[in-house]
């Protein structure tokens, strides 16, 4: 079966959508999930739901890493036009997942304990964003 | 359903074979598609499919993150006997996808409007890639 | 099919489970082998198994681009108080897949000639990690 989780964004960040994805499947048997973000400047992470540091420290990471585009270590950029957190969040958007497959016992994902669902939004303005699913 | 798309490079970049992947499931229901490249040293990207700047600056960051073996900074690389493209090769194999799962509505796969399939050589001499695909 | 795949790990390194997986799947036909690590501390690599360099030089390449948080250019870190290798094994479990799809021939894995699956530890302590497993 298939559908679209729907989420709203409000800047850079991680917005953990795994309560949806649960009730989603609720009745369901074994099986597998896969997710697939229908967009190029975001992403998907498994990642931990205990601290919020992490999710702090996650994005403060991949913001050095790929600063914006008006910084002068990244003028070879060209695509440009859309601002300068458009090409960064197509690089982030390689270096972190856009799609993940996920096992299902009994209706429910075989995540660990500490593991959470994040659509990574990588623009600043907000955005909505769809995230495919199928389950078979 | 399985298959191997053949895809003939001439050097690093993106190469699109999103039209190879919408005729093999023409025709089709609902399912799941599946990706694997065959390969350590090249990787697969949804990426913007407008502009070709996107690509190019893609290209250009991963060359700045992952220098040739004989740059400087690399010098505590060891796996250097196929030539300073080697190494730098399989680092970027680990830092993009090299597989991807994308849920088919109807026998098209649910892409947002600006997302293309790619592969990503990241070896300077041509190859010959091999990407194994499943659909069920 | 479900199942879980359990790997002992003794510190930051690559840990091949490619016989496991092949066992698992022995007299199987047609099919896809989906993957996912239970924890946000680890990752799953497709990498070359012929020189093993490849894989201690991967390893100190993301030793190098992720440092350890009592770096001094980690100082904006403050997830810390499991160690210093902790956050950093979060980021790297960003940076590498921590699913892989694998599109599976007559109960054969389609991998290439010189592709291995691997745990990739990112903690310093000794760790029981699971991997579960769909095959369908």
């Amino acid at each position: 079966m298939l559908t679209e989780f729907l989420i709203q964004t409000t800047g850079p960040g991680l917005y953990e959508f795994t309560t949806d994805i649960r009730r989603w499947l609720a009745g369901q048997g074994d099986g597998l999930l896969t997710l697939m973000v229908r967009h190029t400047s975001c992403s998907l992470l498994m990642q931990e739901n205990a601290d919020p540091e992490v999710q702090t420290d996650l994005t403060a990471f991949f913001e050095r890493l790929v600063p914006p585009s008006d910084h002068p270590s990244m003028s070879y950029l060209r695509h440009t036009y859309e601002g300068p957190d458009d090409m960064p969040a197509h690089i982030k958007a390689a270096l972190m997942p856009v799609s993940l497959g996920l096992p299902v016992q009994g209706g429910v994902p075989m995540l660990g304990t500490w593991q959470g669902i994040y659509l990574v939004e990588h623009r600043n303005a907000p955005h909505r964003r769809k995230v495919a699913a199928h389950f078979g």
